[in-house]
């Protein structure tokens, strides 16, 4: 059960923002450029950055729907996701994304653990500043999701068939545009 | 030395801000609601759970300046902010504060270490479940901040006296105003 009494039947960080949207409009705006808007690393080399993240802070409801979200993007390859929580040096994506979740995993220990060697090697497989810094956001900001979520008890459903057909809605339409949905028209609007 | 080609001259997360303007904008409008906006926290009381936070992740940037800015709200009281760092439970603080303070530093170590008893001590101290949620999230955000800031290995200065301007200057004018300082108009006119 919610520590706080949060709106019925929305799981997870959705329970959360629909009970505080002056809130969930920032953090939703801070989603949607992180893992949709344009740039070099695709959406679902994102979204695999923020559900190992998730995977290690142990949230289910986020590794949950953020695995889907990547799996979505990636056409449907759910191994793939469990693969990167499992053994990310051995799976099937590229040596620059390898680095990226090496150092995701370092800031999700507390980030003076990354080090100059760790941008270096990032750096040597072609990752650029921005790549580097928006890995670096995504884990921390991860960080910050998973603690709100399992902060208040929230409830996380474990049934998957939820998560995979919410991965699918979240991958066509992003954040903002899905968010709009449990969020007050007044606010959505702003 | 900064891991990635920061801007020059705007130390801790502020050149790491200048460096994204498309991340910092809901990232300054997320600690605009929760530290500044209206509330039956003050703002030196949710500048105290920040700092608190801050510190035990040991992040020197944001502990100087949310305390500098705590201090600035709290008619000065710099000895406040260090007895709160240093052993909230004796500080001049009130009941309900230190339950929050307790609830934010379980939610540093990870989200699933609130408990429902934290969360009723919380209660019987007249806490609301919007303080109680806002605690949960500004501890769940410092955690973002903190690894942000040193993640990147921004540039931290030692000077304290930096940190009391600055800190009086945020307590007056608030992040999005001040941000607007070093993100390129277009953006900040957003």
């Amino acid at each position: 059960m919610p520590h706080i009494a949060l709106p019925d039947g929305l799981p997870g960080i959705r329970g959360a923002m629909a009970f505080r949207p002056e809130t969930a409009r920032p953090l939703n705006e801070l989603v949607e450029v992180l893992l949709c808007g344009p740039h070099t690393l695709t959406p679902g080399e994102r979204e695999l950055i923020a559900t190992y993240v998730s995977y290690l802070n142990d949230c289910h409801y986020c590794q949950s729907v953020h695995g889907a979200i990547a799996a979505a993007h990636l056409g449907g390859d759910e191994d793939l996701v469990r693969r990167i929580k499992a053994d990310f040096q051995h799976a099937n994506v590229s040596e620059k994304l390898k680095t990226l979740l090496a150092i995701a995993g370092k800031v999700q220990r507390g980030g003076k653990n990354v080090t100059a060697e760790d941008v270096d090697w990032a750096l040597a497989e072609g990752a650029t500043d921005l790549e580097i810094h928006d890995t670096v956001l995504i884990a921390a900001a991860f960080c910050m999701f998973n603690r709100y979520v399992d902060g208040l008890a929230t409830t996380q459903p474990r049934d998957e068939a939820l998560y995979r057909e919410r991965g699918k809605l979240v991958a066509r339409e992003g954040y903002v545009s899905v968010s709009r949905s449990y969020v007050p028209a007044e606010t959505a609007a702003r």
